[in-house]
């Protein structure tokens, strides 16, 4: 049910002008005439309809504001699914009592380099690798990934560590050959609204990890979910990596509060990325720390054995050591609020 | 030349390391050791390095900032051309004196509802016809736009009348079929860094309106500009579409001051689409009259035969007698600075 | 008129304490229950309830939100007065035809200093001289002002040139001595929303100049406005400096469609400074010409004769040969939209 | 040390007159001269110079750029004071192993109402109850706070549950009366860069909370603490509350990464408010936990008995029940961390 509030001056031929327009998509009109404004409540099912079809009525000049009721997502929604939705990779499932770390660098650089890297995050418990073989950079002139040849890379490193694997796409015409090597599909940050991307990983068969855009709003972070969902992929899971503020301090600002949030209004996972969301190593591990606490169900944590000749990312990127503590640090959390990592 | 601060407490040993890398990558240390800090100035062809790689510096637990004196982007700089580029499409120059304004519809709907369109916009005044055949909808459930046929359209409003078209390319799969049909690509907010969709327009034979990131700043602009420009294509338009606030009383909030910066950094032409910048008709009248008084080269504007029944954005679309008094309302200012439209 | 909508599993018990709640209000409920929500309108007039005592509605378990209709502040709105307020300053008025340019340092800093900047200014064709006695600086270590000496050199060089006084004040104790050396009262950004101030100035008789905060939105600052007017003074005109964003090219990021929303929603005056705005001397002219082109009814400059010398912003303050210029560059923008400078 | 970078087109005559400048504030110019552009390096004790004063430089027509390497403020950094400040407050320190929870309404409403609250908290483990007197408020219609009759309502809770005062100080003028009654004077978001207000406190002989502007970066917080503290009083803790973002599915956005860059850049005691930072009760909770796993030295949870009954911020005041269960939540995890609570 939605609202539509009329300016002081409308008149009812203005209204009937709404009304008949309401009638056309099957719907109808609530008037209440107040002292100080005429307010029409829309009766049906206003889910047809999309916002942007319903915002026409601002563009009416009578009109003085449109109120949405309810919400336009309805697949990632947890009045849709009321038991939180448990995503099953290999024996690990993510989004139950578990708490996941997904660790790795940045970038598959070298062969040799993401053996290690693999070992070492195994060591330290982590369960999945992550790093990128495709890789979205603000420079023309920075490396840009290794291709398949890094995918292939990442196959030799799951082989031989038995961690699972998260990659990340970045055009349509890689789906392909990203669903023959990864475990988990990554949408980054600057693809979270790539609709036609986020179609095509709504078709496979992988569950996707989708990063919350630099400047989206949790509602539309959730119209994507719905966007995959809505073409049959319904293993999607959130990952906070931080919001785009004011604030030059830290890479972004990390939105803890988004955790909740998400576990409020939808029934899906959701991940927590502190790495990019400080963008400073020295932070990362009381924010992974804090995360598990907010009720994170995994951490995605950037991992260099040599953070000083990484070809990106490097300020955020934790040596092994590092990690190691940061697991050691995040394991009493869990154990406090009942979980286990 | 960059600049390299150390903690207080970095000792020799640590400064070694930084020279070495500096001369992995053939540049030289100049070291100037104060009383509070250590500084390092980087000497040589910096140019080479990509920012990210550079920012592998920071990884180093003893140095506490690097500073970048030289800007990342060249090809796209006032410095790299002092002239303004001017950019021809048919008999028309987009950056010379002459002020064109881009009008249509949001989405192309109809073939009726365009060529109505197409017809009153000349009639006022327009150049360019803009409207959508692939559209960028944050709700899977709304209308997604005509596809080619959509495109075949426009074809067809540009034989009628003249005017030469502006469409929107949101997968790189469908760059043979737009480039077929438009005059000008033009690549959306959300795809502003979709890195893979500003190589494949590089190598387009079609000038680029580059429309500004909801949360980008002008140099992660400018360096998009220059994604495009390194495969070859300099025909690159900026536009301005307002960016992502803390205010929500306006759609967006619309940055003028990027115009006359664009024009200090850069020597391309820059657009300004106050529509999407306000997201309310009745606000954009007064922000397209600001918009050529900073000194913008074209105008976005959109206008729609009846916005009311719009299937996007009616509430910012003007209706075609709006659509005249805007014209005539930038007409004078216009000539106030030299100019004409 | 507002809104309450109720969660779906709200009950009729639940209901029951709203109608009592609004009761005692003195409201009335318009309960309308839908398939999908219940939502209950409110009913008589909400203006005597303010939107926190509302908001405690909020608290209810039950209550999934509540909108409201009717606009919280009513002096300051154009429904309240539709002809535009006109602030008389001697001879001078703001917010009618004639668009007035207010120019000067900063800060007063020395007595010839100031004299030099004021002759220079009015030489140009400024009718106030805008410079601060009591400065808010971020560092307890910088210059803060000359406090009362300022004053009386303000008034010196209004008595020589002619020219009438903008000050700042920053706290309440100040209040009669400022008011006894100033024409119109600056009420600074960071001081938007210190309410005890709003108080005291509201009771002054004299006009105000309300800068808006770096991070307020337009419905914050016609409540400060508000504010003032609520104490019966009623000459309040608003001043948009720029608001903070993510972008860091400029000091702050000028939002001029503030200018015709404010004309919209408000009777008041509107001014523009484009030298906080912007943050750079050589991007102050073009977003004086758009502010002129946008609507506003008198602008703020800053000018130095010595911007290198100055003790505060010389960054963005022009010489006195510059502003000559940036006169030249708005007079004939004023005359293209029918109004004179 | 700084850094000024000069235009490429910069001439000798341009650097000596740098050099003069920075010789007339008794430091010396290290010149050093690129490739493509020459860089001054700044030598001597700069702290002197203020960043204003030093930003004239910026006014040279020459300068492309002054840059920063020393923090503006001292007395408040980790590197003047290398341990962490212990406030002592009573038997209570804040700042040491032990996490405190300061809780109440957010404003005195009525003795019966405070001192019903003031039990509560107490009995789930308060050591501070913390209610407003003076209240800001966006509206001049709302209640703005019962004044001295309320804080005397807070001394008598004091006397009765052993619990320590924290109240807001809105006006210089209030200072005696505040002081008079009050263990910790709070500094409210809106009144972060009140200046003069600052000094006041850094008069007063009482610990200070400092809440966080809206808009404010962590350096320009720094400097507030640093106002106080040049003024003696360094007592001061910081107070996390959230930055005003985009994002409006929560009233503001809580950046719980303030708390472990603060704690590396200061030695400064850090509290968290999670109930303004996300403004609804059934968020509160886990953004407490994860506050005391980020590393808080004390929470500040608002707490009313009935909040649908209270006068201002009812929709993100707990229930002492839900305070309770909040209490019960944080205990583990400040236990997991080696804290006590």
């Amino acid at each position: 049910m939605d609202i539509i509030v009329l300016r002081p001056d409308a008149t009812d031929d203005n209204i009937s002008v709404i009304v008949k327009k309401l009638d056309s998509w099957g719907l109808k009109a609530n008037i209440s005439k107040g002292t100080e404004r005429t307010i029409i409540g829309v009766i049906g099912d206003t889910s047809q309809v999309s916002e942007e079809e319903e915002d026409a009525l601002k563009a009416m000049e009578w009109v003085e504001n449109v109120l949405r009721i309810l919400k336009p997502y309805k697949l990632a929604s947890r009045e849709f699914k009321k038991t939180n939705t448990e995503i099953k990779v290999g024996n690990h499932v993510i989004g139950g009592n578990r708490i996941h770390v997904m660790a790795g660098p940045c970038a598959v650089e070298s062969r040799q380099g993401l053996l290690e890297i693999a070992r070492k995050v195994k060591e330290c418990g982590a369960t999945f690798l992550r790093a990128g073989a495709f890789k979205p950079r603000t420079s023309p002139y920075s490396f840009q990934g290794l291709g398949e040849e890094g995918l292939k890379y990442l196959a030799e490193a799951r082989q031989e560590t038995g961690l699972f694997i998260v990659t990340e796409i970045m055009d349509a015409r890689d789906i392909d050959v990203i669903v023959k090597y990864t475990d988990i599909i990554q949408i980054g940050a600057r693809n979270m609204q790539n609709f036609r991307l986020l179609l095509e990983v709504g078709s496979a068969k992988k569950p996707v990890l989708l990063k919350r855009g630099l400047s989206s709003t949790i509602k539309e972070w959730l119209m994507s979910a719905e966007y995959i969902m809505s073409r049959g992929n319904h293993e999607v899971m959130f990952c906070e990596r931080g919001i785009r503020t004011f604030e030059t301090a830290t890479r972004n600002t990390l939105d803890l509060s988004s955790v909740p949030l998400l576990k409020k209004l939808s029934h899906l996972p959701v991940v927590v990325d502190p790495s990019h969301g400080v963008g400073k190593w020295d932070l990362v591990t009381p924010m992974a720390m804090a995360a598990v606490a907010a009720g994170a169900d995994a951490l995605l944590i950037e991992v260099h054995t040599n953070p000083e000749e990484a070809l990106s990312d490097g300020e955020q990127s934790l040596r092994p050591d590092y990690f190691k503590k940061l697991m050691d640090s995040i394991k009493p959390i869990a154990k406090a609020i009942g979980r286990e990592i």
